[in-house]
Protein backbone atom coordinates (compact mmCIF):
# COMPACT_ATOMS: atom_id res chain seq x y z
CA UNK A 1 0.00 0.00 0.00
CA UNK A 2 1.08 3.54 -0.65
CA UNK A 3 1.84 5.89 2.06
CA UNK A 4 0.34 8.96 0.52
CA UNK A 5 -2.71 9.16 2.73
CA UNK A 6 -0.48 10.23 5.34
CA UNK A 7 1.44 12.75 3.42
CA UNK A 8 -0.69 14.47 1.75
CA UNK A 9 -4.66 14.42 2.42
CA UNK A 10 -5.46 16.20 -0.93
CA UNK A 11 -4.22 13.75 -2.74
CA UNK A 12 -5.53 10.62 -0.88
CA UNK A 13 -9.03 10.80 -2.07
CA UNK A 14 -8.63 7.48 -4.12
CA UNK A 15 -5.31 5.85 -3.05
CA UNK A 16 -3.46 3.50 -5.85
CA UNK A 17 -4.63 -0.71 -5.21
CA UNK A 18 -1.92 -2.88 -5.63
CA UNK A 19 -3.08 -3.80 -9.71
CA UNK A 20 -2.89 -0.11 -10.53
CA UNK A 21 0.43 0.38 -9.05
CA UNK A 22 1.46 -2.64 -11.05
CA UNK A 23 0.21 -1.32 -14.23
CA UNK A 24 1.96 1.61 -13.72
CA UNK A 25 4.69 0.45 -13.17
CA UNK A 26 4.67 -0.51 -16.80
CA UNK A 27 4.25 2.49 -17.95
CA UNK A 28 7.12 3.78 -15.73
CA UNK A 29 9.48 1.20 -16.73
CA UNK A 30 8.87 1.79 -20.63
CA UNK A 31 8.62 6.07 -19.80
CA UNK A 32 12.28 6.17 -18.24
CA UNK A 33 14.62 7.40 -20.60
CA UNK A 34 17.46 7.01 -21.65
CA UNK A 35 17.35 2.67 -21.23
CA UNK A 36 19.81 1.32 -23.53
CA UNK A 37 18.90 -1.04 -25.51
CA UNK A 38 14.89 -0.88 -24.89
CA UNK A 39 12.01 0.81 -26.39
CA UNK A 40 11.41 4.12 -24.29
CA UNK A 41 9.36 7.24 -25.24
CA UNK A 42 12.82 8.54 -27.26
CA UNK A 43 13.68 5.14 -28.83
CA UNK A 44 11.51 2.79 -30.40
CA UNK A 45 11.89 0.34 -33.34
CA UNK A 46 9.61 0.96 -36.53
CA UNK A 47 7.41 -2.48 -34.98
CA UNK A 48 7.65 -2.00 -31.77
CA UNK A 49 6.62 1.00 -30.28
CA UNK A 50 6.12 3.37 -27.52
CA UNK A 51 2.34 3.46 -28.27
CA UNK A 52 2.43 -0.71 -28.68
CA UNK A 53 3.34 -0.40 -24.99
CA UNK A 54 0.76 2.10 -23.57
CA UNK A 55 -1.83 -0.26 -25.31
CA UNK A 56 -0.26 -3.52 -24.10
CA UNK A 57 -0.15 -1.81 -20.55
CA UNK A 58 -3.89 -1.07 -20.68
CA UNK A 59 -4.62 -4.38 -21.49
CA UNK A 60 -3.25 -5.95 -18.71
CA UNK A 61 -4.93 -4.65 -15.80
CA UNK A 62 -7.38 -6.57 -15.72
CA UNK A 63 -5.29 -10.01 -15.31
CA UNK A 64 -3.74 -7.77 -12.68
CA UNK A 65 -6.93 -6.98 -11.17
CA UNK A 66 -7.14 -10.93 -11.40
CA UNK A 67 -4.27 -11.36 -9.30
CA UNK A 68 -4.86 -8.47 -6.90
CA UNK A 69 -8.00 -10.38 -6.07
CA UNK A 70 -6.65 -13.64 -5.09
CA UNK A 71 -7.02 -15.88 -8.28
CA UNK A 72 -4.26 -18.28 -9.01
CA UNK A 73 -1.34 -16.81 -10.43
CA UNK A 74 -1.48 -18.36 -13.84
CA UNK A 75 -5.08 -17.75 -14.27
CA UNK A 76 -4.08 -13.89 -13.83
CA UNK A 77 -0.88 -14.29 -15.82
CA UNK A 78 -3.11 -16.03 -18.65
CA UNK A 79 -5.42 -13.04 -18.67
CA UNK A 80 -3.11 -10.32 -18.51
CA UNK A 81 -1.21 -11.56 -21.57
CA UNK A 82 -4.32 -11.97 -23.73
CA UNK A 83 -4.87 -8.71 -22.74
CA UNK A 84 -1.30 -7.15 -23.49
CA UNK A 85 -1.89 -9.21 -27.08
CA UNK A 86 -4.55 -6.08 -28.02
CA UNK A 87 -1.99 -4.52 -30.00
CA UNK A 88 0.08 -5.12 -33.35
CA UNK A 89 3.71 -4.86 -31.69
CA UNK A 90 3.43 -8.41 -30.28
CA UNK A 91 4.95 -8.97 -26.65
CA UNK A 92 5.31 -5.79 -25.26
CA UNK A 93 5.30 -7.03 -21.60
CA UNK A 94 5.64 -10.95 -20.88
CA UNK A 95 8.96 -10.98 -18.62
CA UNK A 96 7.36 -8.49 -16.46
CA UNK A 97 4.29 -9.76 -15.73
CA UNK A 98 5.55 -13.01 -15.11
CA UNK A 99 7.32 -11.12 -12.35
CA UNK A 100 4.61 -8.93 -11.29
CA UNK A 101 1.43 -11.44 -11.09
CA UNK A 102 3.26 -13.29 -8.08
CA UNK A 103 4.06 -9.84 -6.27
CA UNK A 104 0.76 -8.96 -7.15
CA UNK A 105 -0.63 -11.64 -5.04
CA UNK A 106 2.25 -11.16 -1.98
CA UNK A 107 1.23 -7.32 -1.97
CA UNK A 108 -2.68 -8.02 -1.95
CA UNK A 109 -1.66 -10.53 0.62
CA UNK A 110 0.11 -7.17 2.60
CA UNK A 111 3.13 -9.32 2.82
CA UNK A 112 5.32 -7.85 -0.58
CA UNK A 113 8.71 -9.19 1.06
CA UNK A 114 11.29 -11.73 -0.60
CA UNK A 115 9.94 -14.11 2.12
CA UNK A 116 6.08 -13.35 0.91
CA UNK A 117 6.59 -13.70 -2.85
CA UNK A 118 8.60 -16.57 -2.50
CA UNK A 119 5.71 -18.17 -0.66
CA UNK A 120 3.46 -17.12 -3.31
CA UNK A 121 5.54 -18.88 -5.82
CA UNK A 122 6.54 -21.87 -4.28
CA UNK A 123 2.49 -22.90 -3.64
CA UNK A 124 1.86 -22.50 -7.54
CA UNK A 125 0.15 -25.62 -9.10
CA UNK A 126 0.19 -27.95 -12.37
CA UNK A 127 -2.52 -25.65 -13.63
CA UNK A 128 -0.83 -22.54 -13.40
CA UNK A 129 1.84 -24.01 -15.34
CA UNK A 130 -0.65 -25.07 -17.90
CA UNK A 131 -1.91 -21.34 -17.66
CA UNK A 132 1.44 -20.43 -18.46
CA UNK A 133 1.67 -22.74 -21.41
CA UNK A 134 -1.64 -21.65 -23.03
CA UNK A 135 -0.43 -17.84 -22.19
CA UNK A 136 2.05 -18.57 -25.19
CA UNK A 137 -0.93 -19.03 -27.92
CA UNK A 138 -1.46 -15.21 -27.14
CA UNK A 139 1.88 -13.74 -28.63
CA UNK A 140 5.21 -15.30 -30.06
CA UNK A 141 8.13 -14.49 -27.53
CA UNK A 142 11.41 -15.42 -27.54
CA UNK A 143 12.71 -18.22 -25.65
CA UNK A 144 15.84 -20.12 -24.58
CA UNK A 145 15.84 -23.93 -25.48
CA UNK A 146 14.40 -26.20 -23.01
CA UNK A 147 16.61 -27.86 -21.02
CA UNK A 148 18.13 -31.50 -23.16
CA UNK A 149 15.84 -34.60 -23.17
CA UNK A 150 12.95 -31.67 -22.74
CA UNK A 151 11.61 -31.20 -25.93
CA UNK A 152 8.01 -32.19 -24.81
CA UNK A 153 8.26 -29.31 -22.35
CA UNK A 154 9.20 -26.71 -25.18
CA UNK A 155 7.38 -23.90 -24.19
CA UNK A 156 6.63 -22.37 -28.01
CA UNK A 157 4.66 -25.53 -28.09
CA UNK A 158 2.14 -23.59 -26.40
CA UNK A 159 -0.95 -25.91 -25.12
CA UNK A 160 0.15 -28.99 -26.99
CA UNK A 161 2.71 -29.64 -24.20
CA UNK A 162 0.27 -29.52 -21.61
CA UNK A 163 -0.10 -33.13 -21.57
CA UNK A 164 3.22 -33.77 -20.52
CA UNK A 165 3.38 -31.24 -17.61
CA UNK A 166 0.27 -33.34 -16.35
CA UNK A 167 2.24 -36.77 -16.75
CA UNK A 168 5.50 -35.21 -15.16
CA UNK A 169 3.23 -33.28 -12.30
CA UNK A 170 4.61 -30.02 -12.86
CA UNK A 171 3.99 -27.03 -11.10
CA UNK A 172 5.21 -23.24 -12.45
CA UNK A 173 7.70 -23.20 -9.79
CA UNK A 174 9.19 -26.61 -11.15
CA UNK A 175 9.01 -25.08 -14.81
CA UNK A 176 10.78 -21.81 -13.68
CA UNK A 177 13.54 -23.77 -11.72
CA UNK A 178 14.47 -26.24 -14.92
CA UNK A 179 14.69 -22.53 -17.17
CA UNK A 180 16.45 -20.81 -14.59
CA UNK A 181 19.96 -20.83 -15.36
CA UNK A 182 18.91 -19.42 -18.79
CA UNK A 183 16.24 -16.88 -18.25
CA UNK A 184 16.36 -14.23 -15.70
CA UNK A 185 12.99 -13.71 -14.86
CA UNK A 186 13.09 -17.18 -14.33
CA UNK A 187 15.51 -16.66 -11.54
CA UNK A 188 13.82 -14.11 -9.82
CA UNK A 189 11.29 -17.48 -9.30
CA UNK A 190 13.47 -19.41 -7.66
CA UNK A 191 16.27 -16.25 -6.02
CA UNK A 192 13.35 -14.60 -3.70
CA UNK A 193 12.95 -12.06 -6.40
CA UNK A 194 16.44 -10.80 -5.21
CA UNK A 195 17.26 -8.36 -7.98
CA UNK A 196 13.33 -6.43 -8.57
CA UNK A 197 13.86 -6.09 -4.30
CA UNK A 198 17.30 -4.35 -4.92
CA UNK A 199 15.90 -2.59 -7.69
CA UNK A 200 13.14 -0.60 -5.79
CA UNK A 201 15.80 -0.49 -2.93
CA UNK A 202 17.73 1.61 -5.53
CA UNK A 203 14.78 3.54 -7.09
CA UNK A 204 14.13 4.63 -3.50
CA UNK A 205 17.60 5.37 -2.88
CA UNK A 206 18.39 7.99 -5.81
CA UNK A 207 17.14 11.34 -6.21
CA UNK A 208 14.85 12.86 -9.23
CA UNK A 209 11.92 12.11 -11.31
CA UNK A 210 10.70 9.04 -11.59
CA UNK A 211 12.10 8.80 -15.46
CA UNK A 212 15.46 9.15 -14.37
CA UNK A 213 15.52 7.25 -11.24
CA UNK A 214 14.27 4.39 -13.47
CA UNK A 215 16.73 5.30 -16.36
CA UNK A 216 19.83 5.11 -13.60
CA UNK A 217 18.57 1.86 -11.34
CA UNK A 218 17.87 0.27 -15.23
CA UNK A 219 21.65 0.98 -16.19
CA UNK A 220 22.74 -0.31 -12.95
CA UNK A 221 20.71 -3.79 -13.52
CA UNK A 222 22.38 -3.90 -16.82
CA UNK A 223 25.68 -3.52 -15.60
CA UNK A 224 25.60 -6.00 -12.98
CA UNK A 225 24.27 -8.82 -14.52
CA UNK A 226 24.21 -10.12 -18.32
CA UNK A 227 21.15 -9.95 -19.67
CA UNK A 228 19.48 -13.44 -20.53
CA UNK A 229 17.19 -11.75 -23.09
CA UNK A 230 20.61 -10.63 -25.05
CA UNK A 231 22.13 -14.37 -24.92
CA UNK A 232 18.87 -16.07 -26.08
CA UNK A 233 18.69 -13.71 -29.30
CA UNK A 234 22.81 -12.52 -29.46
CA UNK A 235 24.49 -14.95 -27.66
CA UNK A 236 26.85 -14.82 -24.12
CA UNK A 237 28.93 -12.90 -25.40
CA UNK A 238 26.91 -10.22 -26.65
CA UNK A 239 25.45 -10.04 -23.10
CA UNK A 240 28.67 -9.73 -21.70
CA UNK A 241 29.85 -6.98 -23.59
CA UNK A 242 26.73 -5.29 -23.02
CA UNK A 243 27.17 -5.67 -19.21
CA UNK A 244 30.62 -4.14 -19.60
CA UNK A 245 30.09 -0.97 -22.00
CA UNK A 246 26.92 -0.69 -19.23
CA UNK A 247 29.37 -0.25 -16.23
CA UNK A 248 31.45 1.84 -18.74
CA UNK A 249 28.85 3.94 -19.25
CA UNK A 250 28.65 4.13 -15.65
CA UNK A 251 32.09 5.08 -14.98
CA UNK A 252 31.86 7.70 -17.49
CA UNK A 253 33.93 6.06 -20.10
CA UNK A 254 31.26 5.81 -22.41
CA UNK A 255 28.52 8.29 -23.36
CA UNK A 256 25.03 7.21 -22.31
CA UNK A 257 23.10 8.61 -25.00
CA UNK A 258 25.51 7.23 -28.09
CA UNK A 259 25.23 4.02 -26.27
CA UNK A 260 21.38 3.69 -26.51
CA UNK A 261 21.44 4.54 -30.13
CA UNK A 262 23.33 2.23 -30.84
CA UNK A 263 22.21 -0.97 -29.26
CA UNK A 264 18.36 0.02 -31.18
CA UNK A 265 20.32 0.28 -34.39
CA UNK A 266 21.49 -3.00 -33.85
CA UNK A 267 18.75 -4.26 -32.55
CA UNK A 268 20.35 -5.26 -29.23
CA UNK A 269 17.04 -5.36 -26.54
CA UNK A 270 17.79 -6.48 -22.80
CA UNK A 271 14.25 -7.41 -22.15
CA UNK A 272 15.48 -9.55 -18.51
CA UNK A 273 16.82 -6.20 -17.12
CA UNK A 274 13.70 -4.13 -18.35
CA UNK A 275 11.24 -6.74 -16.89
CA UNK A 276 13.24 -6.63 -13.42
CA UNK A 277 13.04 -2.86 -13.27
CA UNK A 278 9.03 -2.88 -13.87
CA UNK A 279 9.29 -5.29 -11.19
CA UNK A 280 11.14 -2.90 -9.00
CA UNK A 281 9.07 0.02 -9.94
CA UNK A 282 6.19 -2.17 -8.68
CA UNK A 283 7.72 -3.05 -5.65
CA UNK A 284 8.61 0.79 -4.92
CA UNK A 285 5.42 2.06 -5.53
CA UNK A 286 3.71 -0.16 -2.81
CA UNK A 287 6.56 1.57 -0.79
CA UNK A 288 5.11 4.79 -1.27
CA UNK A 289 7.80 6.12 -4.14
CA UNK A 290 6.82 9.62 -4.23
CA UNK A 291 4.76 10.51 -7.78
CA UNK B 1 -16.74 -1.16 -29.95
CA UNK B 2 -13.26 -2.49 -31.54
CA UNK B 3 -13.19 -4.69 -34.94
CA UNK B 4 -9.68 -6.40 -34.06
CA UNK B 5 -11.48 -9.66 -33.95
CA UNK B 6 -12.66 -9.49 -37.30
CA UNK B 7 -8.93 -8.59 -38.70
CA UNK B 8 -6.65 -10.24 -36.79
CA UNK B 9 -7.74 -13.57 -34.80
CA UNK B 10 -4.20 -13.63 -33.11
CA UNK B 11 -4.75 -10.38 -31.36
CA UNK B 12 -8.28 -11.11 -29.96
CA UNK B 13 -8.17 -12.50 -27.17
CA UNK B 14 -9.45 -9.21 -25.06
CA UNK B 15 -10.64 -6.92 -27.01
CA UNK B 16 -10.42 -3.59 -25.47
CA UNK B 17 -13.72 -2.26 -23.28
CA UNK B 18 -15.10 1.15 -23.49
CA UNK B 19 -13.47 2.69 -20.63
CA UNK B 20 -9.71 0.69 -21.74
CA UNK B 21 -9.81 2.92 -24.90
CA UNK B 22 -10.41 5.85 -22.98
CA UNK B 23 -8.04 5.38 -20.54
CA UNK B 24 -5.62 4.43 -23.98
CA UNK B 25 -6.49 7.76 -24.97
CA UNK B 26 -5.74 9.36 -22.21
CA UNK B 27 -2.40 7.85 -22.84
CA UNK B 28 -1.97 8.45 -26.39
CA UNK B 29 -2.44 12.29 -26.00
CA UNK B 30 -0.28 12.64 -23.58
CA UNK B 31 2.68 10.52 -25.74
CA UNK B 32 1.69 12.05 -29.11
CA UNK B 33 4.78 14.57 -29.92
CA UNK B 34 5.00 17.46 -30.80
CA UNK B 35 1.84 18.51 -29.29
CA UNK B 36 3.11 22.73 -29.39
CA UNK B 37 2.28 23.50 -25.47
CA UNK B 38 1.35 20.88 -23.81
CA UNK B 39 3.03 18.36 -21.86
CA UNK B 40 4.63 14.85 -24.19
CA UNK B 41 6.94 12.73 -24.04
CA UNK B 42 9.73 15.16 -25.34
CA UNK B 43 8.71 18.43 -23.41
CA UNK B 44 7.24 19.31 -19.91
CA UNK B 45 6.79 21.32 -17.55
CA UNK B 46 8.99 20.94 -13.95
CA UNK B 47 6.08 20.39 -11.85
CA UNK B 48 4.02 18.87 -14.34
CA UNK B 49 5.72 16.06 -15.89
CA UNK B 50 5.05 13.05 -18.10
CA UNK B 51 5.13 10.82 -15.28
CA UNK B 52 2.13 12.78 -13.90
CA UNK B 53 0.04 12.06 -16.59
CA UNK B 54 0.63 8.58 -16.66
CA UNK B 55 -0.26 8.40 -12.74
CA UNK B 56 -3.30 10.25 -14.00
CA UNK B 57 -4.05 7.65 -16.53
CA UNK B 58 -3.96 5.25 -14.40
CA UNK B 59 -6.43 6.53 -11.76
CA UNK B 60 -8.63 7.56 -13.40
CA UNK B 61 -9.99 4.46 -15.00
CA UNK B 62 -12.04 3.35 -12.13
CA UNK B 63 -13.91 6.38 -12.81
CA UNK B 64 -14.39 5.64 -16.58
CA UNK B 65 -15.40 1.91 -15.77
CA UNK B 66 -18.08 3.62 -13.48
CA UNK B 67 -19.44 5.51 -16.53
CA UNK B 68 -19.28 2.29 -18.92
CA UNK B 69 -21.33 0.74 -16.61
CA UNK B 70 -23.62 3.27 -16.94
CA UNK B 71 -23.67 5.27 -13.60
CA UNK B 72 -25.02 8.40 -13.69
CA UNK B 73 -22.07 10.88 -15.23
CA UNK B 74 -21.57 12.85 -12.24
CA UNK B 75 -20.63 10.17 -10.43
CA UNK B 76 -18.79 9.15 -12.82
CA UNK B 77 -16.89 12.15 -13.30
CA UNK B 78 -15.78 13.19 -9.65
CA UNK B 79 -14.62 9.05 -9.05
CA UNK B 80 -12.17 9.58 -11.69
CA UNK B 81 -11.02 13.06 -10.82
CA UNK B 82 -10.66 11.60 -7.65
CA UNK B 83 -8.14 9.14 -9.10
CA UNK B 84 -6.40 11.75 -11.12
CA UNK B 85 -5.23 13.41 -8.17
CA UNK B 86 -3.19 10.76 -6.56
CA UNK B 87 -0.15 12.34 -8.17
CA UNK B 88 1.64 15.76 -7.52
CA UNK B 89 1.37 16.87 -10.64
CA UNK B 90 -2.15 18.38 -9.94
CA UNK B 91 -4.98 18.89 -13.26
CA UNK B 92 -3.46 16.45 -15.82
CA UNK B 93 -7.08 15.65 -17.27
CA UNK B 94 -10.27 17.57 -15.40
CA UNK B 95 -11.00 18.60 -19.28
CA UNK B 96 -10.86 14.84 -20.86
CA UNK B 97 -12.93 13.17 -18.26
CA UNK B 98 -15.35 15.99 -18.77
CA UNK B 99 -15.89 15.16 -22.47
CA UNK B 100 -14.56 11.53 -21.95
CA UNK B 101 -17.03 10.65 -18.74
CA UNK B 102 -20.29 11.44 -21.38
CA UNK B 103 -18.73 9.54 -24.49
CA UNK B 104 -18.26 6.47 -22.63
CA UNK B 105 -21.53 6.72 -21.26
CA UNK B 106 -22.64 6.39 -25.34
CA UNK B 107 -20.33 4.12 -26.30
CA UNK B 108 -21.28 1.56 -23.22
CA UNK B 109 -24.71 2.22 -25.11
CA UNK B 110 -23.49 1.21 -28.71
CA UNK B 111 -24.42 4.92 -29.64
CA UNK B 112 -21.06 6.96 -30.17
CA UNK B 113 -22.65 9.12 -32.21
CA UNK B 114 -23.00 13.07 -32.14
CA UNK B 115 -26.88 12.10 -31.64
CA UNK B 116 -25.81 9.67 -28.77
CA UNK B 117 -23.76 11.87 -26.86
CA UNK B 118 -26.12 14.58 -27.03
CA UNK B 119 -28.53 12.53 -25.75
CA UNK B 120 -26.59 11.83 -22.74
CA UNK B 121 -25.29 15.31 -21.43
CA UNK B 122 -29.13 16.25 -22.27
CA UNK B 123 -30.21 13.41 -19.70
CA UNK B 124 -27.77 14.87 -16.86
CA UNK B 125 -29.19 15.88 -13.49
CA UNK B 126 -28.86 18.42 -10.60
CA UNK B 127 -27.07 15.81 -9.00
CA UNK B 128 -24.36 15.51 -11.51
CA UNK B 129 -24.36 18.93 -11.26
CA UNK B 130 -23.25 18.51 -7.52
CA UNK B 131 -20.83 15.78 -7.94
CA UNK B 132 -18.87 17.66 -10.74
CA UNK B 133 -19.00 20.90 -8.27
CA UNK B 134 -17.40 17.93 -5.11
CA UNK B 135 -14.51 16.90 -8.21
CA UNK B 136 -13.03 20.62 -7.37
CA UNK B 137 -12.85 19.46 -4.11
CA UNK B 138 -9.76 16.94 -5.81
CA UNK B 139 -7.54 19.75 -7.40
CA UNK B 140 -7.17 23.02 -8.50
CA UNK B 141 -8.42 23.55 -11.75
CA UNK B 142 -8.27 26.96 -14.13
CA UNK B 143 -11.28 28.01 -15.10
CA UNK B 144 -13.39 31.08 -16.54
CA UNK B 145 -15.06 33.47 -14.18
CA UNK B 146 -18.51 32.89 -13.86
CA UNK B 147 -21.08 34.26 -15.82
CA UNK B 148 -21.96 37.97 -14.57
CA UNK B 149 -24.31 37.58 -11.39
CA UNK B 150 -23.63 33.91 -10.85
CA UNK B 151 -20.96 34.44 -8.44
CA UNK B 152 -22.46 32.30 -6.19
CA UNK B 153 -22.17 29.31 -8.63
CA UNK B 154 -18.16 29.73 -8.93
CA UNK B 155 -17.06 26.31 -9.55
CA UNK B 156 -14.33 27.32 -7.63
CA UNK B 157 -16.55 27.32 -4.51
CA UNK B 158 -16.49 23.12 -4.71
CA UNK B 159 -19.34 21.46 -2.90
CA UNK B 160 -19.92 24.68 -1.02
CA UNK B 161 -21.90 26.18 -4.10
CA UNK B 162 -24.16 23.16 -4.26
CA UNK B 163 -26.90 24.70 -2.55
CA UNK B 164 -26.94 27.49 -5.05
CA UNK B 165 -27.43 25.02 -7.98
CA UNK B 166 -30.21 23.12 -6.41
CA UNK B 167 -31.68 26.42 -5.86
CA UNK B 168 -31.75 27.01 -8.93
CA UNK B 169 -32.20 23.65 -10.09
CA UNK B 170 -29.53 23.77 -12.40
CA UNK B 171 -28.43 20.52 -14.39
CA UNK B 172 -24.80 19.78 -15.42
CA UNK B 173 -25.82 20.25 -19.04
CA UNK B 174 -27.59 24.02 -17.54
CA UNK B 175 -23.95 24.31 -15.89
CA UNK B 176 -22.16 23.62 -19.19
CA UNK B 177 -24.65 25.80 -21.20
CA UNK B 178 -23.61 28.83 -18.61
CA UNK B 179 -20.08 28.25 -19.50
CA UNK B 180 -20.31 27.38 -23.20
CA UNK B 181 -19.13 30.78 -24.30
CA UNK B 182 -15.76 31.06 -22.46
CA UNK B 183 -14.94 27.66 -21.81
CA UNK B 184 -14.37 24.69 -25.10
CA UNK B 185 -14.49 22.06 -22.76
CA UNK B 186 -18.52 23.21 -22.22
CA UNK B 187 -18.90 24.14 -25.63
CA UNK B 188 -18.36 20.51 -26.76
CA UNK B 189 -21.12 19.54 -24.37
CA UNK B 190 -24.07 21.84 -26.16
CA UNK B 191 -22.29 21.15 -29.51
CA UNK B 192 -23.00 17.67 -30.12
CA UNK B 193 -19.52 17.27 -29.43
CA UNK B 194 -18.72 18.41 -32.81
CA UNK B 195 -14.73 19.19 -32.59
CA UNK B 196 -14.43 15.77 -30.85
CA UNK B 197 -15.56 13.64 -33.36
CA UNK B 198 -14.12 16.06 -36.15
CA UNK B 199 -10.89 15.35 -34.66
CA UNK B 200 -11.28 11.83 -34.61
CA UNK B 201 -12.29 11.35 -38.46
CA UNK B 202 -9.26 13.06 -39.18
CA UNK B 203 -7.52 10.44 -36.78
CA UNK B 204 -8.78 8.10 -39.12
CA UNK B 205 -7.88 9.72 -42.29
CA UNK B 206 -4.60 10.35 -41.55
CA UNK B 207 -1.61 7.89 -41.94
CA UNK B 208 1.64 7.32 -39.58
CA UNK B 209 2.08 5.85 -36.52
CA UNK B 210 -0.60 7.08 -33.57
CA UNK B 211 1.94 9.51 -32.17
CA UNK B 212 2.01 10.98 -35.89
CA UNK B 213 -2.12 10.99 -36.57
CA UNK B 214 -2.07 13.11 -32.59
CA UNK B 215 0.74 15.48 -33.59
CA UNK B 216 -0.86 16.44 -36.54
CA UNK B 217 -4.65 16.27 -35.94
CA UNK B 218 -4.00 18.28 -32.42
CA UNK B 219 -1.96 21.19 -34.49
CA UNK B 220 -5.00 21.18 -37.33
CA UNK B 221 -7.27 21.45 -34.40
CA UNK B 222 -5.12 24.26 -32.66
CA UNK B 223 -4.75 26.32 -35.91
CA UNK B 224 -9.16 26.20 -36.34
CA UNK B 225 -10.32 27.49 -32.80
CA UNK B 226 -8.41 29.44 -30.45
CA UNK B 227 -7.64 27.81 -27.39
CA UNK B 228 -10.10 29.10 -24.48
CA UNK B 229 -7.73 27.60 -21.65
CA UNK B 230 -5.02 29.80 -22.91
CA UNK B 231 -7.76 32.64 -23.31
CA UNK B 232 -8.00 31.85 -19.85
CA UNK B 233 -4.57 31.98 -18.62
CA UNK B 234 -3.19 34.43 -20.95
CA UNK B 235 -5.91 36.55 -22.55
CA UNK B 236 -8.05 36.55 -25.82
CA UNK B 237 -4.70 37.90 -27.62
CA UNK B 238 -2.46 35.07 -26.85
CA UNK B 239 -4.86 32.89 -27.47
CA UNK B 240 -5.21 34.52 -31.22
CA UNK B 241 -1.55 34.33 -31.36
CA UNK B 242 -1.68 30.68 -30.57
CA UNK B 243 -4.09 30.01 -33.31
CA UNK B 244 -2.36 32.21 -36.21
CA UNK B 245 0.94 30.61 -35.30
CA UNK B 246 -0.62 27.12 -35.34
CA UNK B 247 -1.69 27.87 -39.00
CA UNK B 248 1.86 29.13 -39.89
CA UNK B 249 3.44 25.58 -38.71
CA UNK B 250 0.78 23.62 -40.70
CA UNK B 251 1.56 26.11 -43.81
CA UNK B 252 4.88 25.41 -43.41
CA UNK B 253 6.10 29.23 -42.92
CA UNK B 254 7.17 28.28 -39.19
CA UNK B 255 8.69 25.32 -37.45
CA UNK B 256 6.64 23.25 -35.46
CA UNK B 257 9.88 21.92 -32.68
CA UNK B 258 10.87 25.81 -32.41
CA UNK B 259 7.14 26.69 -31.47
CA UNK B 260 6.71 23.90 -29.22
CA UNK B 261 9.71 25.12 -28.04
CA UNK B 262 8.80 28.28 -26.90
CA UNK B 263 5.39 27.54 -25.83
CA UNK B 264 6.61 25.91 -22.95
CA UNK B 265 9.13 28.46 -22.46
CA UNK B 266 6.49 30.55 -22.24
CA UNK B 267 4.02 28.70 -20.13
CA UNK B 268 1.86 28.78 -22.70
CA UNK B 269 -0.92 25.54 -22.38
CA UNK B 270 -3.43 25.11 -25.15
CA UNK B 271 -5.66 22.40 -22.57
CA UNK B 272 -9.41 22.47 -24.26
CA UNK B 273 -7.05 21.60 -27.46
CA UNK B 274 -5.41 18.28 -25.79
CA UNK B 275 -8.62 17.89 -24.20
CA UNK B 276 -10.66 17.57 -27.60
CA UNK B 277 -7.18 15.88 -28.52
CA UNK B 278 -8.36 13.06 -25.94
CA UNK B 279 -11.86 12.40 -26.71
CA UNK B 280 -10.94 12.40 -30.43
CA UNK B 281 -8.55 9.45 -29.82
CA UNK B 282 -11.32 8.07 -27.51
CA UNK B 283 -13.76 8.10 -30.60
CA UNK B 284 -11.07 6.79 -32.91
CA UNK B 285 -10.28 3.66 -31.05
CA UNK B 286 -13.68 2.90 -30.71
CA UNK B 287 -14.01 2.84 -34.25
CA UNK B 288 -10.85 0.54 -34.57
CA UNK B 289 -8.14 2.75 -34.89
CA UNK B 290 -5.41 0.41 -35.87
CA UNK B 291 -2.46 -0.10 -32.84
Amino acid sequence: MTDLSETDPVTATTPRATAENAQLALLYEVAGTPKPGNVDRAREYSDLRFEHFLAGAVGVRRGLETAEAGEPVGTAFERAVGGMATQRGGNTHFGALLLLCPLVRAGAADDLTPGGAAAVVSCTTVEDAADFYRAFEHVDVAVADPPENLDELDVRRGEEAIPALRGRDLTLFDVMELSAERDGVAREWVSRFERSFDLADRLGALDGSVSERTSRAYLEALAATPDTFVAINHGTDVAREVTERAEAVLAGREDMEKFADELVDRGINPGTTADITAAGLFVALERGLDV
